[in-house]
């Protein structure tokens, strides 16, 4: 068989306070068009599909839509889970339902042992869980999730059936192969990293929570990373989905375009606001646009500048300050107790390592003036 | 065919802080128990099936258990609407895949006029639905709820089969036949009223929105009321579901019995909180209780002397107060330029009608200073 291997979808994220609504249509409708072009068997969504445990009707009927699309109209069968970011309540309403209609969609840990089979695969479906989901099962005391998901794992090939492909669906971070691998953490975003070795008796190992498709080096452990760039660090991400082939065990990558795509830039304020520097890098006013400005001084009109230019710009940072800051904060023991000219003074001191020239001096003491009387 | 007409569900509510889970799920289980003994063929809910649009983790899984079980479990096929308290979106969600099960749930106006067929009748499921939705659909400026039912009432007759029976689900609020009718307000709930002649052409009509199922006289136009008392104003009301059956157009109520009541008491305080008025009174430590006390003085130990012997108690008035009070506010300009001492001789002299006593003057003050002092 072959099935699409997608995830993270965060319907109803925003970048900064700019809704992606647009983006997350047209790239369903990519991932729908890769689905048919590459007529698929299945599609996996390996979890995070709202952004948020309480998402807004919006997102909620935006959601409905798209698994109507695929599901019911398409007549794609759909395999899900929820991610970290998903209400396991919530977004398993129905799911009792949707298996009529061959869509899996498994909330419960509980559940994950029995495989949902196609064909010749069987797959796994193991939704985000927290620690204490596992211990009430194996009445084991675990201390990580690492050693949780070794129980999980065998609890799965306890049920495996012979001479059949063996799919695992998971939501979690998984390092390399050893705790020690130089470009991994032992936590992100909360959850404890699980060794890859866990997953060797899978033929393949559809995951979802890091957003870039090549966090893992692992051939057939992979993260579909999500479907659109929603951060300054998966700038430079190519964004898209796995086709995996059963028979073959072959795994392509299919790339999704955005319609608007994110990008870092990085000039003096001069540069990056003339109309040569945004017609020369292909950016529009729908572009989202992290911004590092290189000007040694500040500049007091930069953000409207800028803004004016790149009005999806959705973080400013100043090259300078980031050198010379080190990422270290200035402690000021009782900021309620500085004078704001005097809280000035140190930040351009001690931060900015220049003193406060007197004409911006002057400016700055008019705009606090004004934003007191209002 | 026969079937079981309930509604106002109210999955979620609270009685001031008390939580209801036990009372709901209990009611819940007459409700199936009812619906076996009478062999129903379907089970209508009118709506408000949530008490709030944006319903906790746990009142979704109380409620989706609850569909399941009717539903999948027990096999009875369900016609379900939303009402005022529900998020058409969010309770919505799956409702496409529920057909394939006899679950019928509606939330949305346009699609009310193609009846649910079951046996000799046809359901019109009409959801709670705001003006402008009705606006849109028969593209006039409706000024009010009635005028746009009536359109709506024309589309469903438009679609009538003959010779079968038709029955309306809705959520609203109805009026007697006319507007003048003495027990009824123009405004409940911020629904217009519907006045009850409109729906002349059913047999049936299942309504939700009114807690009491004597809401209309009407023989064939009913308010299922709720499952629950949840409020003093319902201490009186008889709840249950209506079975109706359509070769006979017989309508019958059946009785839910609370397992924790709730009830009005009044009288003084001292015979309040003896054993003898509990036991002689059937109340007992779960009893929600509205407790008016018939005491000419105020007691200051009156709430926690009452709290004490009533944990449940969620509504506490003085008689004395109610009557002279008249209902209508002592109005004190600016309420922040009054001390606490000033206000409470206001209220004393302006609502109790009774300057406050020395005695009681010296313990105002001590509790005051030391709440100021915390």
């Amino acid at each position: 068989m072959k099935f699409l291997h997608t995830g993270d979808w965060h319907i109803g994220k925003k970048i900064k306070e700019f809704g992606l609504e647009e983006e997350q249509q047209a790239a369903f409708e990519s991932i729908r068009q890769i689905a048919q072009e590459n007529q698929v068997d299945a599609i996996v969504i390996a979890g995070d599909l709202y952004d948020s445990s309480r998402p807004t009707e919006t997102a909620v009927s935006m959601l409905n839509q798209m698994l109507i699309q695929l599901n019911i109209k398409d007549e794609f069968p759909l395999i899900a889970i929820n991610g970290n970011h998903d209400s396991a309540v919530r977004l398993g309403t129905g799911s009792q339902w949707y298996q009529a209609t061959n869509f899996y969609l498994n909330t419960e840990l509980k559940k994950a042992f029995e495989p949902v089979e196609f064909e010749d695969t069987e797959f796994f479906l193991v939704p985000y869980f927290k620690i204490q989901a596992a211990r009430t099962i194996f009445g084991k005391d675990y201390q990580d999730i690492a050693s949780a998901m070794k129980d999980v794992v065998a609890a799965c090939e306890a049920n495996f059936t012979p001479n059949k492909k063996h799919v695992f669906v998971g939501h979690f971070f998984a390092a390399g192969s050893t705790r020690t691998d130089s470009d991994t953490a032992t936590e992100v975003g909360g959850l404890g990293a699980v060794p890859i070795d866990l997953f060797e008796n899978f033929d393949y190992v559809a995951l979802g929570h890091l957003h870039s498709k090549d966090a893992l080096s692992a051939q057939m452990v992979k993260y579909s990373g999500s479907p659109l760039k929603f951060s300054a660090s998966e700038a430079n991400n190519q964004k898209g989905v796995w086709i995996v082939d059963t028979d073959t065990m072959r795994v392509d990558f299919v790339d999704i375009k955005p319609i608007h795509d994110l990008k870092r830039i990085k000039g003096s304020l001069d540069e990056l606001t003339s109309t040569e520097y945004k017609v020369k890098n292909d950016l529009d006013n729908k572009t989202f646009v992290a911004v590092t400005l290189t000007d040694k001084e500040p500049q007091v009109d930069a953000f409207s500048r800028l803004s004016a230019t790149y009005p999806r710009m959705f973080s400013l940072k100043m090259e300078a300050i980031e050198k010379d800051f080190g990422g270290k904060n200035v402690v000021i023991d009782s900021p309620d107790k500085v004078a704001p000219t005097e809280m000035m003074d140190i930040f351009f001191n001690e931060v900015i390592k220049q003193p406060l020239e007197e004409d911006n001096r002057k400016l700055l003491l008019e705009t606090l003036k004004e934003a007191e009387e209002e």
